[in-house]
């Protein structure tokens, strides 16, 4: 029997199966650096330590001794489905009549990352920069796909002593098709407990990064707020609808509302000149979104869009009236169709079809 | 004190800080169904159960009741950064002070549905395919993106009573992008142990796919073997130079190798009439990757390349030949640069740049 195992990161977040499995193991075949990890849990057993780049042999190692009757733990960290050895076993292991594999899941570092640096993902993609296996041209192909689809890209083995070039096309990547300010989080395990940094693409320079740094991109939506780093998915908050706000929206789907600047109104320009007044009450307040700028006022329970222009602005008014117009049919569909309203001004700020929804 | 705690799929895969952090919590907070999960461990607290879709008022409840200084544990299955209850939380945490927040990383759906299946990742995307609140359109762009960069696409939330919609958008997506025998994993966790299936896209209905299943979708070198589902990620596999390939490579390398067919040699043709016969030798031999047709012979401790034609192909000869003359300068190169050797191979095999390794 092989168990392939994932040990985590830390030992907080090994599971209760890899555990167990270890305790039952008569031999533990694994990397230096994670039997070291493991190095209190294994005082009684056959340890075989490898150096990094021996995974055939490792696997190889691990059926033979499985072969022989004994229960066999291959140890990698995080999750070893994930750059792991799972991949590896399964290469060689057809070879082989009869070896029983269990693949124990475990906190891969991406997961393990994001719950340091806040709440930044959201649909993601997971892409390793070693070019050890991996031809650069695929590793760039892979890099301006998920950047364009606006996928968070989480970033394995960013860096090596040996291996510079990649994480230069990763950050040129970036910056051609994100931009400079794109945010980054970087979670470093050299450190215990590990460091985190949020930068911007701009900002990220190689002496930043290490072997044992996983990084988080952010997308377009992604913003950093209290130190933290967060994408918003757009979770419907509920809310009365403000008198105002009412008032605007009969006048609103009367079709007594101009499309535009409102230089009429004594307010005007409340913003900025040449602002666009068609929606001059946010018909998704409060979005609770902070990428468009707009934050809670802490302990009002009050959502402020102050800073928030995206709405004024002519592209975004051209983006959302028509489509607004359809889904809207009385004032308190603000509240009762809120969760397409959130969809509608998804759509716009991302620029995708606002009729697909 | 609020920990966003994932608790995995099951027992086993829950992680040592989950238990302990679980255990020492006053109130817990969740979906029914995860609650249910963790049922035994919470006998003594205040339990706060909730019916799906109610996130923020969970998060708001959490928050509440961490101010009045208990210690409360937010309950999320997998994951809770990944598509789970960090996102929520942090959406709505800034309206007040001094909310502290611990995320507790979990074995997400798709590290757990891999493990079952067999080791089918590489590269990958995760994305939801559920359109409660992200637009039709900005899913079907990154499955498109995803697919298109040979990412592995694991799906969260493919599909439930009243959403089908997007679940026709991916398929018809994979079938235009991949084509109709891209191979499909499905973990479908209603059933304990969790039931899977491997299948083509072609072959995937709506009826083999709920709520509480996690698909993942091969990219263009998965294969099945034995009933698992595997990407191949090219380890080295050593081996000794056979006298026959050592012959042929050195006529190549004295530039003796005619390019094309070869209609002289007493075997051709061997493969099939019309065979390129550059490389009558395979020059990645062991590659392990049955993706192009070659399999251990079990018990002997041989790849057998009998079926793959991969390597006589002309397109295949025309992407290989010039890079491979650059990187081999002697005969022992196969050996000594076989990473190279085999970076150049899943160049050429993906279409990619083979003078990009």
């Amino acid at each position: 029997m092989i168990n392939v195992i994932g040990i985590g990161q830390n030992r907080e977040n090994m599971t209760l199966g890899a555990l167990k499995a270890i305790e039952e193991s008569d031999v533990i075949i694994g990397y230096k650096k994670y039997i070291n990890q493991i190095h209190d849990l294994i005082q009684d057993k056959e340890i075989i330590q490898k150096g990094m780049g021996d995974e055939i042999f490792r696997a190889e190692l691990a059926i033979k001794k499985s072969l022989e009757g004994l229960n066999v733990s291959l140890i990698s960290s995080g999750d070893p489905g994930v750059f792991g050895m799972a991949n590896v076993l399964y290469q060689i292991v057809s070879k082989y009549d009869d070896v029983e594999i269990k693949v124990f899941p475990g906190v891969s570092a991406l997961n393990y990352a994001s719950s340091i640096l806040g709440a930044p993902l959201n649909d993601f993609a997971a892409i390793s920069l070693s070019n050890i296996l991996t031809p650069l041209s695929e590793i760039e192909k892979k890099l301006k796909y998920a950047l364009e689809a606006n996928l968070i890209v989480a970033i394995y083995n960013p860096i090596s002593k040996t291996r510079k070039e990649p994480f230069k096309i990763f950050k040129q990547c970036v910056l051609d098709i994100k931009g400079d300010d794109t945010l980054v989080g970087i979670v470093d395990s050299t450190f215990e407990p590990p460091k985190s940094t949020i930068t911007e693409i701009k900002d990220l320079t190689e002496d930043m990064v290490n072997m044992s740094c996983t990084l988080i991109v952010g997308n377009d939506l992604t913003y950093v707020l209290d130190n933290k780093l967060i994408t918003p998915r757009g979770y419907v908050i509920r809310s009365k609808i403000h008198e105002l706000s009412r008032n605007h929206y009969e006048k609103f789907l009367n079709g007594e509302i101009a499309h535009g600047p409102n230089r009429e109104c004594e307010f005007y320009p409340c913003h900025y000149e040449g602002q666009y007044c068609d929606f001059c009450y946010c018909p998704f307040y409060p979005c609770g979104d902070s990428s468009t700028c707009g934050t809670w006022i802490k302990g009002k329970n009050v959502w402020n869009c102050k800073d928030c222009t995206w709405l004024h602005e002519k592209e975004s008014v051209e983006c959302l009236r028509q489509p607004l117009e359809n889904i809207l049919e009385e004032v308190e569909d603000l509240k009762t169709k809120k969760k397409s309203l959130l969809k509608l001004r998804r759509a716009c700020l991302l620029k995708n079809n606002p009729n697909n929804l």
